[in-house]
């Protein structure tokens, strides 16, 4: 059954009461017996936030028919954990069928996993690193802010996972950005796996909110379906300019005396004896032995949602041509083509359709002059990377193409496993990170960031790029802002030359097409090739001229499209000769290692030397830096030389 | 010029008054002498720092002939990039000299780089990352506690970095550990790079410390000897059960005139011309042009401090022998080797050498054994998994063997950056992960680790050990022990067989000794290698019965240090014949591509297929998850048909 509550009554009716408890049951019950059916999973935050889901689904605008309608409220459910709480309200209103669920719940390819994920109709983002879920339902409501929607998002927490200080990152956020369209529901059970929140991490949840300006709605009992109703309403109609969170006091495991406030039915499952007590309990038929029994037939798939595919359009705009001689640096290619961006897809009087997100490194990493076009659709997220980092995966689902910028230590291995969750979410966020390798300098080895390939390659769906001048950085920028997907885009900090064909024009003309995993050959030669790519190019041509005034013919490929490789490009300068590589990245990671998985798996035979990053940096001149791992061109000749010798 | 104050004192007296102003001229001359000569760094937060610093330096207990002395106090810049300030202050104090930091501020290779690093006399721990600096000084505060010593310890933090998360996890869990040994310095300068800290990101820092319970003074002007002395001397003899913050109001750029409040001076260095209007302000001469001449001399590194050395003196214990038909996890075998490490060091009436670390997952990760032998040693930190791998660095340093154990997703993947900053503090941290790997089954992609490997591969002090079984598991976590360094061992969830000889008895026997670099014959074979670890061990073993049963003769190598690399017994593979390896690990980043490039560095060529985790799994029994990528027995021994066919 299903139920949708007027929005404007003062509170619910006897027969809505009625019917909550009705469905409270089959609920419980479901929770029971698919956590007792995989022998795993966690009933108990299942059972002390079930009555939240329950109200919360019947009070928010959303359509089991049309699980992506476009006009739902979002709801975002940050403990991934209580699935079988989630599945079985989904189930109750609709979604899918309870047999769907039972039969498919934890099962390999089932359409139902152990923590929540968006194959599931009514699911919208996968969970289950704790602390992420607020950062991501901030960034739904800062989707719907910039388009001026009306949607809610709510966002469904635990106390537990309250110790996440990424939390409280992403509560700052919605307090200055004035997110009054967005709930967090607290699940104030008082329990995590090692016992009480209050003995496990002693904190004031509330008080927290409160200092952080946020609305605190308390709640005595969070089972009460009057004052959870109350409670969504009034946060539903708030417009006070400030997010509210509903701290809801609740009961582990309630509804089954024996499992009620205790912290091991957290993550533990019933036996099938204790299962039979409590389905008596709950005055429910115990058809447990049935189930199970359907539970080796093949698994269904039906239920399964494709990944959201609604990428907006949007225009490239005008390539920039930096001639010869020009005197700049890739980030100020990059302000400049988000500007380009900005101005080919904001147009005044309609949402934005290009957003900006920095840390703190607004000018560092060049994004005043898209902040100055599109103050509306340009958000300072202070220096919280990790709430910054999931927001925008979340905003990149939302129609809107999200560039994430900051320096290359923040922006990847800083907030890794934020990435990591973008990556699962199919979002389509775009890292452009400044300050990326050796070429940082002086700030030394903290902000030197020499893995972000070493640490991407890791994620099944980011693509990394690295352009090799200002030329580059254009049109890789306007490709990205092109295509879906998850996209990294790294680039130093340093001035650099435009590079140029042999004849000195430049190699990057505005007739230039970036096509991932399409490599760019610079120079051709017949004895051997340099691989290199971004901050390094310059040397490596450099090298190739000293090597050409020895009378040694080496080619330079740019591998500017590092993820994916351009295989075709590598096995042929494999056939040429020896390979080089060069890199501004640690060495066992980088380019090198790509280069010589791909060639071994093809079985190729051929003399490598890699170069690159081999031990942490100190504070110094980026040249400097550089020569003293023996990056620059002098050393890469020599090394050559050497292969070739 | 030094001093030393009597904390017994109500005030300072005139002439320590005198003294002190005299000091900050001089500082503040070489906070901006310092930066116009590298021409990058950040004189801003360094002046409106400078006070506290001299003061605190005044007042600890230190002694700068001897910077690692045992009865020192610790003083943690968590703020890095004020390093100017900071070596102005040690330099005033003694700790080197004025022309060593002047000629080599910022220079590659010199003994002050950009950001604060250890191999300063004086700074006791690299910084740079912000955020991450409370977590430091916390695990040394708890350090101290643990041995019952009365050091104290301070953390100069900023206000623009009290946005990162991590902070309020620190926090809460001084609170909770009742470090009174604690001072933060609060730099309340009300600037950051991109502006007002309250336009960036508003917050009350003093409200969200007294949420979290802590004590707060607050100075209203932080640049006032008086004032700083006693609220330092009132946190010094703090014995309250309750840790202290500062938050002093200061003036960014304080004491030029035209430097005042303003955020373009965070990070920007004067130019000659300023420099001189700012010297003349002060009343010093201007001797930048020496300087500058000075600075085209080699660059000076006899200041430079060796990594500290003193890692304790641990027992090994009696290894424990899982026989043949024993059913437990590697888990478990952990668990019971760390509670012999605790029989066998954490002696009654000593203070602990063995200290455990956990975040709400004590019973997953087999603590509770260690937890019940040596309470005071073991500290759970809720789920606030940054600050607890940032503590757990800090306390490694501190002679205190530190097992830090959550779930491998947690350990690595969402602490990567808190990792990197133990790495280059040359920590001795333990990380014991369990549930890595596809293993961990029904819980689903978000904490399917498979990426342990390629992250740690891009630190250059981590080692990675992954125990085949019970028996390796005992030898690897006792060895660890034993050994300095940042170590990395990695085990999944279920329960695996013992891994025996070809005659059916343990393998890993009682006089097995693990040695790093060091893979293990399984299985001898003429024709072609199985490389494996961890979880797949079996599988691979089984793989090889098939095999053997067609009548082909494989190896099996087990290769539990995977980094280092034990490139001899590979490079005996290679010259066997094919090489197939197998791992429960991203198939691009893990095992695999290790042997490709360090088959591909020695010019080896050979026929080499590489068996891993593909795309990202599903959530489901393990045997499945593995069938599904090819990882099963059966599957394996098809692929090696397929390899030697």
């Amino acid at each position: 059954m299903s139920l949708s509550f007027d929005r404007e009554q003062t509170e619910l009716s006897a027969q809505e009461i009625a019917s909550l408890k009705e469905m409270r049951t089959r609920c419980a019950k479901r929770i029971l017996l698919s956590t007792s059916l995989a022998a795993s999973g966690h009933p108990g935050g299942s059972l002390s936030s079930l009555d939240m889901l329950l109200v919360a689904y019947g009070m928010i605008k959303h359509d089991p028919r049309q699980p992506r309608w476009d006009g739902r409220d979002r709801f975002v459910e940050s403990i991934g954990h209580i699935s079988p709480g989630v599945y079985s309200v989904l189930a109750e209103y609709g979604y899918f069928s309870e047999d769907d669920f039972l039969c498919g719940f934890r099962r390999t390819g089932s359409g139902f996993p152990g923590h929540v994920e968006s194959i599931v109709p009514g699911v919208e983002w996968d969970t289950g690193n704790l602390g992420q879920g607020l950062s991501t339902a901030v960034g739904m409501a800062q989707a719907f802010k910039i388009k001026g929607k009306d949607n809610r998002v709510f966002c469904l927490m635990g106390d537990g996972e309250h110790q996440k200080g990424q939390i409280v990152e992403a509560v700052r956020y919605a307090h200055k950005y004035k997110l009054d369209n967005l709930t967090v529901l607290l699940d104030r059970n008082r329990l995590q796996i090692c016992g009480k929140t209050a003995d496990v991490m002693p904190q004031s949840i509330g008080k927290l909110y409160e200092a952080l300006g946020w609305n605190v709605i308390r709640l005595v009992d969070g089972h009460d379906y009057n004052a959870i109703f109350k409670a969504l309403t009034a946060a539903y109609t708030n417009t006070s300019g400030v997010p509210t969170i509903i701290i809801a006091q609740t009961v582990m495991g309630k509804g089954i005396s024996f499992m009620e406030n205790l912290a091991k039915y957290h993550g533990s499952p019933l036996g099938p004896d204790l299962l039979a007590d409590a389905l008596k309990e709950l005055g429910v038929e115990n058809d447990f032995d049935a189930w199970q029994q359907r539970r080796n037939e093949p698994v269904g798939t039906n239920t399964i949602m494709e990944p959201k595919s609604d990428y907006p359009q949007v225009q490239g705009g005008e390539p920039i041509l930096y001639d010869v001689g020009t005197v700049t640096d890739n980030r100020s290619a990059y302000g400049s083509a988000l500007l380009g961006l900005a101005e080919a897809n904001n147009v005044a009087g309609k949402s934005p359709v290009i957003v900006g997100i920095s840390c703190d490194l607004e000018g560092s990493v060049k994004m005043g002059g898209f902040h100055k076009h599109s103050p509306s659709a340009y958000f300072e997220a202070g220096i919280q990377e990790h709430h910054a980092a999931g927001m925008g995966g979340a905003m990149s689902t939302e129609n809107l193409v999200t560039f994430f910028s900051t320096f290359g230590a923040f922006a990847v291995s800083e907030v890794y496993n934020q990435n990591r969750l973008s990556d699962f979410n199919h979002a389509n966020l775009k890292i452009v990170a400044t300050h990326v390798g050796l070429d940082v300098g002086e700030d030394g080895p903290t902000h030197q960031c020499i893995d972000y390939l070493g640490l991407l390659k890791n994620l099944f769906r980011f693509s990394v790029f690295m352009p090799a001048d200002p030329n580059q950085t254009d049109r890789i920028v306007r490709y990205i802002a092109t295509e879906p997907g998850n996209h990294f885009v790294g680039m130093g900090r340093s001035k650099i030359p435009i590079i140029t064909t042999e004849d000195g024009a430049p190699f990057y003309g505005t007739d230039y097409t970036f096509v991932p995993g399409k490599a760019d050959w610079l120079r051709r030669g017949t004895e051997a090739t340099i691989i290199t790519y971004g901050a390094l190019t310059q040397a490596s041509l450099d090298a190739w001229k000293l090597l050409q005034d020895q009378g040694h013919s080496v080619g330079v490929l740019n591998m500017a499209s590092l993820l994916p490789l351009d295989v075709d490009s590598l096995f042929e300068a494999a056939e040429t000769g020896p390979i080089l590589t060069v890199e501004d990245h640690h060495i066992e990671t980088g380019l090198g290692a790509s280069v010589s998985i791909a060639l071994m798996g093809k079985g190729k035979s051929v003399a490598l030397r890699r170069l690159g990053v081999s031990h942490y940096a100190s504070s110094g001149k980026p040249a400097e830096l550089y020569a003293e791992q023996g990056l620059d061109a002098a050393s890469i000749a020599q090394s050559m030389l050497e292969l070739i010798g």
